[in-house]
């Protein structure tokens, strides 16, 4: 199945850099350092991979914006909507020039007078390269690019959203085939392989995770899909993702494996699959404009406390997703952002129960003024998957 | 096809690590800390990608090996060999606790007289948790842990090498099967799309990249596969690689397709394409024991500036291999790292005639006592593919 892809409009990075010059005015930065990641993606359309030779989009305050790029590069990052639209400058640097030196001095050139405002780093920006760019531009203050991007990247503008929604369809679509089976006798890492061909299958550019946590193993909430053989009898944590046109999908869904002696789930079983899922429906109820992020988590949480399990829920209740998997923002005690239409993120509770078994759910969600829109629509009742 | 895995074996993690720490003495380094990649896959065992949350293993030069991860991680950091062997101690945070305060602490209770040596960083450590710990640990300067870890990783063992020799033969397959055709009308995309089947089909868990650059874009050596059709008369540039067991392989070749008019390569073509088969094969012929790196380099480029087309080999020659596809030691002017056995890396000379067309070729060779192991076997010979 071939989903339809929306692209981003060529003037929304000119629009994108335009508000992220405005901000970095607003928090005091001189400058921003971006390297190869979702912020360069968002900012130019730069699509790739970081390497060991420097990709670096130097975002002065005011001035030329300068893209500097290995040489080998430099067609590519000329082709970007920013730079094609004029917005940018590419610099490019051959094999055995100093990377961070160029950086330097096209710092020292824009903006002498910037005394010791803050240089913003972006949050991916590999370790080798942020020391190589603290040595070379020795006098100032480095703090987190996000900053001032998190306020702007965290709100997502229609076709950001739409992109979201496609990809969580095809999730959605992924999520049923595969829990139509078979499963038995199936190792985690054989479903596994199965869940990234469709999700590339069913429109992704990328199969970024399937996790497939089985029996005891559903009980490690990040647990990578190994040589376990599913059996009857087991819960299975399916969580699964991948990007499409840059933007990702998230899906959790747990299953009951049916088959020989094992006919239902056992009592608590489904007891802990009720609170989950109840837990899972109230925080998405909880969304709308101006409640802080916090409070989505706390709703979450006070169902599953309330239900006795409240030891058992280790982790936040969602994240932020877009150009991340995880980003900004995220539903965590002590994030008092308040939600604001656009906003989308991850609404996942899960109980762990340590060496027998858990069960999470998960939905990408949309803030809107009237509430959440749940962006997947494949059915949270309890499946009972035969064979 | 499924290629029958090597393992390394599990006490393989602890030699690593004692001779990390002699290394770490040598150099004068207090602690390493190492984030989620391949040095810490090199270290622990512990596969996985770098997020949000700060996954690091703590190795102070003498003392308790601490591996700080967040609390729904911990089962899986606890199952990596080094861990399972006792060789670390697995402490988790919490959601919402400060991770980089955590470190701080085990930092300032195992070498409180360090006084001022250095703190180690992974290459690939994110900029959000850099800054997040030299704000936790303010008094200490930063350098590369690579300073340690290059001279144990780029030397492969036989386990290493054997690894990367599957990897290579795999990806082989891959260009045998893709240069057999069809290509000519399919998209750039499409092709690469089947080269990322095909090299997880042959045996790699993971399709890493997939150039495949038609006609003028062959001259751009990073060129992302896209939507131009491939037509008669098209040289093709095919740069592949996946992950099989944490190490890589990544290969070149141009293939030039015939059809209708297009019978046999214009001269030019022909010429360029043997002088970048003479050059890889100088540059191979250069390899053995203690010939510094950037004689590699100087071999082939020689060869090219002697055919007249020195200014369109634009990159250094070749680049490390093992649990990163670009690693130490890097084939490149300046580098004088003497080769050592064991040491494995790509040979890739390149030329690029903007809007025109480019050649490269590329194998992965080991070095032995004897010379140049040759890991890929597919054929340098010009291929002309029909249909």
């Amino acid at each position: 199945m071939t989903t339809p892809h929306i692209q981003i409009p060529a003037d929304r990075y000119a629009t994108r850099l335009a508000a992220c010059r405005a901000a970095m005015a607003e928090r005091g930065f001189e400058a921003l350092l971006i390297g190869v990641g979702p912020d360069l993606r968002y900012l130019t359309g730069f699509v790739g991979e970081p390497m060991e030779r420097l990709t670096l989009l130097v975002v002065p305050r005011r001035g030329e914006v300068s893209f500097v790029v290995p040489l080998l590069e430099a067609a590519k990052a000329s082709a970007t909507p920013l730079a094609a639209g004029g917005h940018a400058t590419v610099v490019p640097f051959a094999e055995t020039d100093d990377a961070a030196a160029v950086v330097a001095r096209l710092l020292g050139a824009s903006e002498r007078s910037a005394g010791n405002q803050s240089i913003g780093l972006s949050d991916r920006l590999w370790a080798m390269h942020v020391l190589q760019l603290q040595r070379a531009i020795p006098a100032r203050p480095f703090e987190p690019a996000s900053t001032v991007l998190r306020d702007l990247r965290q709100v997502k503008d229609a076709d950001e959203a739409q992109l979201l929604r496609l990809a969580a369809q095809a999730a959605d679509r992924t999520i049923e085939a595969v829990a139509a089976g078979r499963l038995i006798g199936r190792s985690e890492a054989d479903v596994s392989r199965e869940i990234r061909g469709r999700l590339i299958d069913e429109g992704h550019d990328l199969a970024d995770f399937a996790i497939v946590g089985s029996g005891p193993n559903s009980a490690s909430p990040h647990h990578d899909a190994g040589d376990r053989l599913i059996a009857p009898g087991d819960a299975v944590v399916l969580d699964i993702g991948g990007t499409l046109n840059g933007y990702l999908s998230d899906t959790t869904r747990t299953i009951w494996v049916a088959g020989e002696d094992a006919i239902t789930p056992e009592p608590e079983f489904i007891a802990v699959y009720d609170l989950v899922r109840r837990a899972q429906a109230q925080a998405t109820a909880s969304v709308r404009p101006n409640v802080p992020a916090e409070a989505i988590d706390a709703s979450a949480r006070a169902i599953i406390a309330d239900g006795g399990y409240g030891e058992y829920f280790t982790h936040r209740v969602g994240h932020g997703i877009g150009l991340e998997v995880h980003e900004d923002p995220y539903m965590v005690a002590g994030n008092s952002t308040p939600l604001r239409p656009g906003m989308a993120f991850s609404v996942e509770p899960g109980i762990y129960l340590p060496g027998r078994r858990g069960v999470r759910l998960e939905n990408i969600v949309l803030c809107t003024d009237d509430g959440a829109d749940v962006l997947n629509r494949s059915s949270l009742d309890l499946r009972i998957v035969r064979g």
